[in-house]
């Protein structure tokens, strides 16, 4: 599967934090991707710095290439997105990871996604090798996503990108659900028991007992009770029974005639 | 607009990494969510690495509330989703940030999104206070995401929430849930009662009573409790504990010695 993102490289123009690098490193290989090239860095990229923070990655960190400029960096690549925290200078519209990134996966040639400076993003004539810019959207005055941050989004939406492909079963909107659902009969058993076992102990009188057991049996079917949890159930009511006192059940019979 | 992300606690367990503790507050900021809250650190939550890392969300960080325990953080929070990186201990289909967080966003109350210890993740005590679980997708056997990371991308996740929130799909097309769901501590304050007098009765040992009250709670978590409902099966418990035979309970009691 992840030989969908093998052909696609993760390209950080001149970074200047080896603990980004490295966190980049780990990442990346969480989310299946392998190539990360980097232009012209401005601190040490297989340090320990950036190993340490690597972790389990330090075979892509090895293996990330190091190059003087961005040409270099997209040689034959055919379809190229860069990132941008800003709106000015974008000769067109700022999409986010989502709308562009899967463009980058669909493609049987080598793509690219480039990533800016820490402090200043991309040149206007770097953003120019791009076909498409990617703003990740944020929620605050304080839009100054961290490097490794920004990465991790994308690769992260590459990854989902890579499941859709591959059409992961996403039926489940709701509360999850346990795999095997009891089936009516077997849960109406139960709730016989129930409605039996309150009369007994006066929790239910006969004529509240309809609606009382209508509340017992909303709560119960939500959860979808399965086989195992109904015996489950069903064993609690037969300890109480067992553990009830017969005195105070007579009296209680004795009430109600 | 990031009012909507007012009310979401993001629930940090037992962090051991002060630069994460750091980085987390940083793109909370970004991504305009506001409460964190950390159970039990095991690093310093205010010192120079948190702060050094936190850049321009000091006044977050600042304002991070430390708690001795989960209970504690998750309290007066009506949906609560855990995240996992393991399969295994979860009852219930995992599901990923895009299909379980837009849940969250859309409560009027106070929500909490858990996350464990960077090395051994979140206890299956700590899992049942939740009713969704979150798995965040990986693409190798790298799995390991490091936790700012993973923070990153539900915030991100939330944020795109957010932005989408007038088009957000029907919440819930299928199970109807209840209008107003009980706090947490509400419905522990039932476990607890059911956990004393299923000891009571003999149905629990103290050595199955933990492995037991999981099922239980797992079950009527997943059908998420309102204040009524509460009432309701705390009622029969009483009248349970009513009506129970006290020679019975005294030889249960005997046994145990």
């Amino acid at each position: 599967v992840s030989s969908y993102l093998d052909r696609l490289r993760i390209v950080l123009v001149e970074p200047a934090g080896a603990l980004n690098i490295g966190s980049i490193s780990r990442v990346m290989k969480n989310m299946g991707l392998t190539q990360l090239v980097i232009v012209n860095p401005q601190c040490e990229v297989y340090g320990e710095e950036a190993t340490r923070m690597a972790v389990h990655a330090i075979d892509l960190l090895a293996t990330a290439r190091v190059v003087p400029d961005l040409p270099t960096a997209l040689q034959g690549c055919t379809r190229v997105i860069a990132t941008t925290a800003r709106d000015r200078a974008i000769p067109t519209k700022l999409e986010t990871p989502r709308q562009a990134l899967p463009w980058l996966v669909e493609s049987n040639e080598h793509t690219a996604l480039v990533f800016g400076r820490e402090d200043s993003g991309l040149t206007n004539t770097e953003l120019n090798y791009a076909t498409r810019y990617i703003r990740i959207p944020v929620g605050s005055e304080y839009s100054s996503l961290n490097l490794a941050q920004a990465v991790g989004i994308c690769a992260y939406e590459l990854q989902m990108c890579v499941c859709n492909i591959d059409d992961l079963p996403n039926p489940q909107p709701n509360i999850p659900q346990p795999l095997d659902v009891a089936p009516v009969e077997l849960v109406e058993g139960y709730y016989q028991q129930l409605e039996t076992l309150l009369l007994e102990v006066g929790y239910l009188f006969p004529h509240t007992a309809p609606h009382r057991m209508e509340k017992l049996r909303r709560l119960y079917n939500r959860s979808q009770l399965s086989p195992n949890e109904v015996a489950l159930l069903r064993g609690i009511l037969s300890q109480f029974s067992w553990a009830l006192d017969p005195d105070k059940l007579a009296l209680i019979a004795k009430k109600k005639d």
